[in-house]
């Protein structure tokens, strides 16, 4: 077998992203024993990396940009040479810009990629049949527009949430720290199944064809009878960066 | 919230089984956020680690041992403080003894865990009711003998297939490469659930009371609905690592 490149992930945001990424990247490797699977180093400081919402939202001052940017540094040190982030939210500009700036100046040498675009190239590669695109996503990146505008310059119509929709039912499925998913990384609770219904059910009634699952916490529910196709962010990072350590 | 220790897993012997002990912690911690989850970083080498089992079994040379204690090693310079193998078949004595010499002479600070010795605690302090035990695990646990002298040790009787359903049976179970469980880390195949069923039924007709999945691969059958009790090495791994974290 030759040889391939070294996968970093920059986990713990939120705690089950990094591991749900690992567990596409072995799904989407074709192997018949473990020498045949690719090197991983999945990085998870859930306590040091403040909340990307918060931060977008204004509740907190301190740019999470920093300490994921710390992180994946420390990935690159340890020898990881394709790097991805399993966080939409951390793609958005006031974020993303940032770490950019960061590790670009730290003579970086691995090759970070971008989430949201690959979930982009994606769609325009292999779903150009859909066209009405619904997006599900944390607060931080539903006010960013970041997949309103990707979606719009790639040709597709972006449903998003309203605000009231996307507060008391989106964002407290993510969050609620009773019965949200951050909060339940073992199993879906019952009162977020009914939040997902009623998600379902807003987007059936807007003639969606197909949702972005644009929150990597979402992916959880990949498993899920969902009625409407989905197209999940955390499992395009997982075969973008099979492609790129193979290639 | 106290500060806790960094864990750090030497994943890739199998290939899922990093993730799996990865979860295992998420699902044993109680957090309601994403900042109230331990640090952990995986490191998963499946290609330089060689086969532990064909090292014992004289098939290769090379004991997979130094690369294991490189990439302790490597853990403990990024920062892992409690360190958890998930492979029983590295805790073995031709292959841990020298790890352990290995590292040591590094001037090694982390806590590195024993997970048989973990799970014979745990038998120990949570399942005195149970008498008769079996143990399943890779041919190269199977003849070292570990489990068997650990449980007799600690007052158990200990159920060890025989030499021909060990190789025919256990043994393939876990490594075939068309329907093993190494070979297939998203599912388990039909011809392996006709091999579970086998062993389930060749364990109940010995009268065992609880099996111990002595091998890494065999925690993917956790969800299954097995007809005997089960002590799955990985999750007791995942507590104790907890436990020393946050001690």
């Amino acid at each position: 077998m030759h040889t391939s490149k070294t996968i970093g992930i920059v986990g713990g945001m939120g705690p089950k992203a990094g591991s749900l990424l690992f567990d596409y990247i072995m799904k989407h490797t074709v192997a018949s024993c473990d020498q045949e699977h690719l090197s991983v180093i999945l990085m998870s400081f859930p306590k040091q990396i403040e909340d990307r919402t918060a931060f977008l939202e204004g509740e907190i001052q301190q740019n999470p940009a920093y300490e994921i940017g710390r992180l994946i540094n420390k990935l690159a040190s340890a020898g990881a040479e394709v790097i991805g982030i399993p966080c939409n939210t951390t793609h958005t500009e006031k974020i993303f810009n940032v770490i950019e700036a960061e590790y670009l100046q730290a003579n970086f040498k691995a090759n970070l990629l971008n989430m949201p675009l690959e979930v982009i190239n994606y769609l325009k590669n292999e779903c150009r049949q859909y066209k009405r695109i619904g997006v599900l996503s944390t607060n931080g990146t539903y006010h960013s527009d970041m997949y309103k505008v990707y979606l719009e310059n790639a040709g597709f119509t972006p449903l998003i949430p309203d605000t009231d929709f996307q507060y008391e039912i989106v964002h407290k499925l993510i969050y609620d720290p009773i019965f949200g998913l951050k909060a339940n990384t073992d199993q879906i609770t019952k009162m977020a199944q009914q939040y997902i219904q009623k998600i379902i059910t807003y987007f059936q009634e807007r003639n969606t064809e197909l949702i972005i699952f644009g929150c990597t916490e979402l992916s959880m529910l990949n498993d899920s009878n969902l009625t409407i196709p989905i197209i999940d962010s955390t499992e395009i990072l997982a075969k973008a960066l099979i492609r790129e350590a193979i290639s």
